[in-house]
């Protein structure tokens, strides 16, 4: 065994796959015959003093854990201040990584944690303690800085153009006297990643989705519904795809025009589906069914992106080789060292490149009527859903999914009472 | 070839199966060397003589239709009336017939299309010409009678099954610091069914979904947001799944109560997942997210299941088997011949014994507190999800799905101003 224990934890929304970077991680530590143990709920695990020991699962239990969406250490949303002000609660995590003789900490998340991560990577120099922060990348926004793309995006992306596809020879085979319009809300508050991956489902214009609402673009309605009525008058049918973050020029949130509270002050959680779905029937008059998978597009591990797949993994081996290396403050990132064929490796990039920046689509990737995506983003987009990741199919028709022992670390300090 | 012509038409809601019993007929009409038209859009496109030839289609693109979802030749909700009511139509469509020496009509689709086909059954006799007319089993709601279980079916159910045990991997993942419940809204106005196949991504009251709602119990606000705090504060986070169809002791759909229309007098398209989770928020003011799969849970051909599938193809070729035989006012049910194993067998059944009946659940499938399901309910619906169809995927990373060429056949009539 090699001196010092790594801790891998796993922070923000889940993927498909960030659960391949943790097996990434963990069999790569197990060759180099380094300990990893891993936080329960990502940095706040960290600050309880809440571990659990991965060399207590088998070598079956970590290689199934490579198709096993979900966040198998738990996750979480939270963010910790700047040094000098959240003091406090750095000293307490000082504390924890010395109790447990943690020399490298892998932090797997996307924007704010790079940033919690590198805040704790200024640790070392700080108050002098040895210690390699890598940051490793994940988010299904594909919104992170330097990367090419961000490990859980290529899985999310694959599910929204199947299902998109999937989803318009259904509306197709009905449309002449049943739903002729079909509205697909996709993640991306900010970002329009993942509608303009729903591109992908068709080849030209006429092909679903014929219309794409980016958050990049000001939404209009009445731009809107001259497009989703020209589309059926041509096609006989219209399928829109429209990230959940869409606002009007004057900044509104569309969801939020469905929600508020009702008059008896019950809330109402629209969304902009339900919201489009609305204005299309009573202004176009069409019959219109609408779909808001939410979790189900980051989690839908088996109809995972095979690109994606091998890239959760790299990243998670390369964290490994980095803090091995007594790296800090790094991030694996993923370069595109060939457009056709597409190729890519993994190299390092400064951590605080890519805290709290947000990545929105260029605009060279949106068509210039707004509307749906050029062939730009289609090459860029395209080798990301490239090939499938099979995964073990239970006898009762369910995929099988591994579920950790999560052994419990002995604590060796006091109660955290932050 | 056979004297005569065999037609096909698809009728009603259309699922990840139905062009499998659609390539079943076909080429099972190929092997006993008789010609199949197709009518687009169902009765309709009998109707309106709109009929296309399937001997145009290669062997490669009939083998293809079986992995494809949608309806190859569109699909309608169209209702013919009585006999002696809407004997005009049953006179076009017998020139129709007459025209193309049409012989044998399969008629593929739900209650309402068994009803239509049991209608043409009968115009044999009424109006002494020679036709055959089978009615063949179609839909996503289980809802049929007399057979065992409906094509479609499993492959939906499959798909929810799937997709609560990755969404609940999810949640369980964020629980702690973001969402605590999540609402899945499942098909099914009147039948629960596809809400209890959800039940099978969970073996215990504890694993996800911990809280059904079946249309064939009343809403119990109260006791519903007493249950979801419960399982909380027990497990730590909640999977709800409801039927869309759930209605509250006086009969009034949950789904109504957010909708309606705003103060401009705007429709306000809700759904139940979104009003449970305002209710659970606003209540017990946890954290919530929901989904509406909608159309996506019965285009998913990409997780269909594999019993699912083979039952679809099966039907196509003993329908064709029935007509040849010059059957008449038939249906090919599904027969559960044993449990466990389990195993299935074809049989015809008559069609008035189908027409216009709902199978609802059996009392015996839905768990004493009316939040989950029973071993009973497990028993039948496991072997329905079993097994994987896999479809052959293209370099591009989507499913390789086909496109009929569709030819028109010539029109020999005038045209129908029905």
């Amino acid at each position: 065994m090699a001196k010092g224990t790594l801790l891998y934890a796993q922070s923000g929304g889940v993927t498909a796959v960030i659960n391949a970077t943790a097996s990434g991680v963990i069999a790569q530590a197990r060759a180099r015959k380094v300990k990893v143990l891993a936080a329960r709920n990502g940095i706040l695990g960290a600050l309880r003093e809440d571990l659990v020991d991965t060399g207590l699962e088998s070598a079956a239990a970590i290689a199934a854990l490579a198709h096993t969406p979900g966040g198998a250490f738990g996750s979480c949303r939270y963010k910790l201040g700047p040094l000098d002000r959240d003091r406090a609660r750095y000293e307490r995590l000082l504390d924890v990584f010395r109790a447990h003789d943690v020399r490298w900490f892998l932090y797997n998340g996307g924007n704010d944690s790079a940033d919690t991560a590198w805040k704790v990577s200024q640790l070392a120099a700080e108050f002098g303690y040895p210690l390699s922060c890598i940051g490793v990348p994940k988010t299904i926004d594909n919104d992170l800085a330097v990367t090419d793309n961000s490990p859980g995006f290529g899985s999310a992306a694959k599910y929204t153009a199947v299902s998109v596809r999937e989803a318009a020879l259904d509306v197709q085979a009905m449309a002449e006297t049943s739903t002729r319009v079909f509205v697909y809300e996709a993640m991306g508050r900010h970002a329009g990643w993942l509608a303009a991956a729903a591109g992908l489902a068709g080849q030209s214009p006429d092909q679903a989705p014929q219309v794409i609402l980016f958050p990049e673009r000001a939404y209009d309605e009445a731009a809107f519904l001259a497009r989703v009525d020209k589309v059926v008058k041509k096609v006989g049918w219209c399928v829109v795809v429209a990230s959940e973050g869409i606002r009007d020029k004057d900044g509104r949130f569309v969801a939020d025009a469905g929600g508020g509270t009702d008059a008896f002050g019950h809330t109402q959680l629209g969304g902009v589906a339900a919201q489009l779905a609305a204005r299309v029937k009573d202004t176009l008059g069409y019959k219109v069914h609408w779909t808001v998978p939410d979790y189900l597009q980051r989690s839908a591990r088996h109809v995972a992106s095979r690109t994606d797949w091998e890239q959760a993994l790299a990243v998670g081996k390369a964290a490994v080789e980095y803090a091995l290396k007594d790296m800090n403050a790094v991030m694996p990132a993923i370069v595109r060292t060939s457009a056709a064929p597409y190729r890519w490796k993994i190299e390092p990039a400064p951590l605080h490149k890519v805290a709290n920046h947000e990545k929105t689509m260029p605009a060279g990737f949106i068509r210039k009527d707004g509307f749906g995506i050029t062939a730009k983003a289609r090459d860029y987009l395209q080798p990301l859903i490239r090939g499938e990741a099979p995964l073990p199919w239970d006898r009762d028709g369910l995929p099988r999914y591994v579920t950790l022992k999560n052994v419990a670390v002995k604590k060796k300090l006091p109660r955290w009472e932050g």
